[in-house]
């Protein structure tokens, strides 16, 4: 069981580094930068949270296992931008997998470290969207999920259920159906373009 | 006296958040960007206090009242932005209350955590204008303290007044001074234009 | 011995903080603006590490003299930004120095943390380029080592040789050998103009 869950974090390290690696490329940078990029892109979520409920050194900096896997999606997507770039659809499926496992899986670290559940959810959700938002802070732009689609607020579901599961005694149900909604509820923005209402300042 | 402290703070809190909500509206971004915006604006500098002197979990991550007013904030932003908008010099005036809470509040509780009382200081300007930095980063601009009026020369004025108070051994002496100071200067700022000196590269 | 050490970090701190200061004088700060990116220049790295590996509150938040020096360079630069500004070259070199200082230091600081050797040594980089981006997105820009010049593979490979020094039971060895190589390879960046392979998105 321990062993699934850390593969299964590996993927979704994997599949974020991705992301953070091709933001790189697009961007011009060399070989140190994407590598710098697909790290952030895959542990910055995990290192804020770790920080904040003072589990130091967070797992991602104490762990060489995480920073190996990061870079070999950098080097990847370094050497083959081409046919990475053409798995766009598959790596978006992919990314919202690692996004409900990230989320599901910092809500509970976050209540085992005995957080108030609100805030353990909320924790859930930066564990999520904070590797995301690092990339976007590194490139200079301003992070897409303040501004798109069902991201965070996928998370944060998915995050709520988990603490919710968790209040209820039944924990494994709550992450199950946890992962099935973040992951269901970023298809439905990917393949539905299902969206947050947006402000209108005029 | 402690519910009264907490009041203040919680103050301090809203009319942060709305600084923050109001910047995510302009910038369009949808509801979730901007209650996360309320809450950086809001939290981010009492967080970073907090990270540095030991003390995590952070306040505003094991107390769910500051996410509560935070996000409440934000709602009230998203919703009724006009009225918020028009309401830009009282809001003003409530921010300057606000920082001169948060640079004294920041102040004494390094000093409790026994740092060096210049260091002590600085952290608490830190938690008086961490979050507009934060807010400003995640809309990827310069920050606003950086560049323009007596922003964080006033916080770091307050703080510096508290520190004195608590080295005199008068403390309460030095936290009213302190905040009237940091509250007075920024008024200045705000109706008289007072500024400082600004770099001349050419 | 130790004080040695010591003034060397704090020559590593007051060139770092020239290199803050004059980005922010560039771009029109005013005085606390310009202090700001001066104490971030200098100190970011060093906090972030010490965060990161449980060391707090770290030594640049503690010891009130890295303070001190940052400012006094901060000062400096913005009176007489001229005469800085025309000591570009020497000044590259002394950073080329600090930064060979600041990776070394920090790799050793992280090993006495009982971190992995490889995390160790990226936390010796971290050390190194920190400040560097932490003054560059300060500045809403993306961060100059991400793109240019062998100056994080600089860091990182000095980090590593100290590593090995420590793993092989020979430390002064690695550290005196780290030193030269990452101060020797920046220098082959500045003078003949060395770089890693840049991506090619098309």
């Amino acid at each position: 069981m321990q062993s699934l869950l850390l593969s299964l974090d590996l993927v979704g390290t994997f599949v974020f580094a991705l992301s953070g690696a091709t933001a790189g490329v697009k961007r011009e940078m060399d070989l140190f930068g994407v590598l710098v990029l697909s790290f952030a892109a895959a542990s910055a979520g995990g290192i804020a949270r770790d920080v904040l409920i003072g589990a130091v050194p967070p797992a991602a900096v104490s762990d060489w296992r995480y920073l190996a896997v990061a870079t070999l999606a950098g080097l990847i997507t370094f050497f083959w931008y081409r046919p990475i770039e053409n798995l766009r659809s598959p790596v978006q499926i992919f990314d919202a997998a690692g996004l409900a496992l990230f989320a599901v899986a910092g809500t509970q670290k976050a209540l085992a470290f005995h957080l108030h559940p609100a805030m353990a959810a909320l924790l859930g959700m930066l564990t999520g969207i904070g590797g995301g938002m690092a990339r976007d802070i590194l490139c200079a732009q301003m992070p897409a999920v303040l501004r798109s689609e069902l991201y965070a607020v996928a998370a944060l579901a998915g995050a709520i259920v988990t603490v919710l599961g968790y209040l209820a005694g039944m924990q494994s149900v709550g992450v199950a159906i946890g992962l099935v909604l973040c992951f269901g509820l970023r298809l439905m923005a990917i393949f539905r373009g299902w969206r947050l209402p947006v402000a209108r300042p005029h």
